[in-house]
């Protein structure tokens, strides 16, 4: 029997518990060991026999696993998991800061070379998936135009700063594409967009007893970076309503690019969609298989941190060269 | 100055002609040489300075060229070609005979490797980027259903069948995916789809003079594997109106896989949908920059056939890795 690849999710919130989920639907990978920073006592996982250890410990078993998921948030678990743990393992991430994504290249790189590991990082769907039709459409027709929308799906940055205006007691926020922005961009057209062209925000909010609505409204519709660049709607609600109705953790979005060539500038549009139930068991589905490739990339050798770019596509896949080659080519 | 990677084009038709124009939308490739079957002299093409050549001479230019792109049929041409190429240059071509892709493989494989070449075999839309759609999504999601619908586009296969039957003296006919099809998928029910359910087959047809119309009309619905499985709707038009509206060559199609994560089954769906106004341009858009990748894997030292899931997405990009990573990614 083929030995499977022996996967350790480290921290078990959505992110983790969706890679747990996302190995069960494989054949070649099984899941080792979860580590976490609380007590272990307290975390319960849904498969049986797998120890749920300390993630101060995590060295100690360096041998009995063959790549971790890092399953930390991009604001200040990351920064620091990621090159540390990248010194003992192949790891994989879903680091999702656009702007800082150089920088934690370089740092996670050093350290996956140190240690003579295979670091991937930024996977998911965006940064993931988008970034592979971004790069693919924009290869095949450099002259043109991308546009990425998100939506419709719940922001938890956002929902979360609504959480902190003063009188608001929970609230969800959806972001919404601009059906008439997507239509022009399918058009062909490249058409410049502002912010407020693209998305519209949509909250639902649950008050405090007695606190001002049209503070809270005001509070939220000018908000720097959050809101105030866009066109906000707000719907207050209760709380039951609030669970019943929107509890799950839907996203998706759209990545477009139009362009054009040979002498007569041929128009080409290129679309690319998700529609997803959960945002957070996507994304792990897409770790899972990343997990695949780094096993297999370390163990043809290469080094250092990589991202979705660096990765061909057969690695991704259970199938052999030659199945692929037969029945998805 | 950068050395730009020297291309040449083997058969100088639609394809041909596309890749000629998609080297002009690149900053380091350039067209160094165009060979051809026919008559050199006949072969008048779009860029200066650059010699039309005998194919039959192409090998003596092999220290001239980086990669060649071959332009040639799935049905005659490249079966011979691809192989006979493989041995003296690194290559890229469209082969896109899904049935016999395995064992074209394995020929271009061995000429490849025993000349130390690299051929990036079927490479365009579909097989090509419709292939990288369905091995993404199948691995992101194991559990699902994936389908692909082509058009509205000219199929030149079945116009070709069209202009074999007695009595029509010319053709066009438009492979056309059906709507409610699409909606089933796009809902996430996975349903079973016959042939006739997912395509519809339109042809614009000019009749010879006298013809008996309704003879070619039962001809062609009958016709086996080409048109007896679909609805096929027949316009007799006139050869004016043949020229004047049905001149392009516009194509595209769907890749829609949707599939199921978690325990409780949350659904997905992954939707990539190509728009094209000219089929053979984009192809040929295609084929230039899986030619970048081509010149960059056999400068890293590999050989043998490739196809598109060999391919890391960086290796078809102008951009650095930096540029990748801080820009795309």
């Amino acid at each position: 029997m083929v030995q499977k690849i022996k996967v350790a999710i480290l921290g078990y919130g959505n992110l983790g518990k969706g890679v747990e989920l996302a190995l069960r639907r494989t054949n070649d990978m099984e899941l080792a060991a979860v580590f976490t920073r609380r007590d272990p006592a307290s975390v319960h996982i849904l498969t049986e026999n797998v120890p749920v250890l300390p993630a101060a410990q995590a060295v100690s078993h360096k041998d009995e696993i063959d790549v971790m998921i890092l399953c930390g948030g991009s604001a200040t678990d990351l920064p620091e998991m990621g090159p540390q743990f990248a010194k003992d393992f192949c790891t994989v991430d879903s680091f999702d800061t656009h702007a800082k994504i150089p920088a934690y290249f370089e740092a996670v790189d050093q350290a996956a070379k140190a240690g003579g590991n295979v670091a991937i990082i930024s996977v998911g769907w965006d940064p993931g998936l988008f970034s592979l039709n971004r790069i693919y459409a924009e290869s095949v027709l450099p002259d043109g135009a991308t546009y990425t929308f998100w939506g419709k799906g719940v922001s938890q940055g956002h929902s979360d700063a609504i959480r902190r205006v003063p009188g608001v007691k929970n609230a969800i926020q959806y972001t919404v594409p601009i059906e008439k922005a997507m239509e022009a961009v399918r058009s062909g057209a490249q058409p410049q967009l502002t912010t407020r062209e693209k998305h519209l925000r949509e909250c639902f909010v649950v008050a405090e007893e007695g606190a001002d609505l049209s503070a809270i409204e005001q509070a939220i519709k000018t908000m720097p970076n959050y809101f105030d660049e866009y066109d906000t709607v707000i719907h207050f609600i209760s709380e039951e309503q609030l669970k019943a109705e929107h509890a799950g953790m839907p996203h998706g979005g759209f990545v477009i690019r139009s362009g054009e060539t040979g002498e007569s500038g041929c128009k080409h549009v290129i679309e690319y969609a998700l529609k997803l139930d959960s945002n957070p068991e996507f994304t792990s589905s897409v770790l899972v298989c990343y997990a695949r490739a780094a096993y297999r990339m370390s163990k043809a050798g290469q080094t250092g941190a990589k991202s979705v770019f660096d990765v061909a596509p057969a690695l991704l896949s259970e199938k052999s060269g030659e199945e692929l080659r037969a029945h998805l080519l």
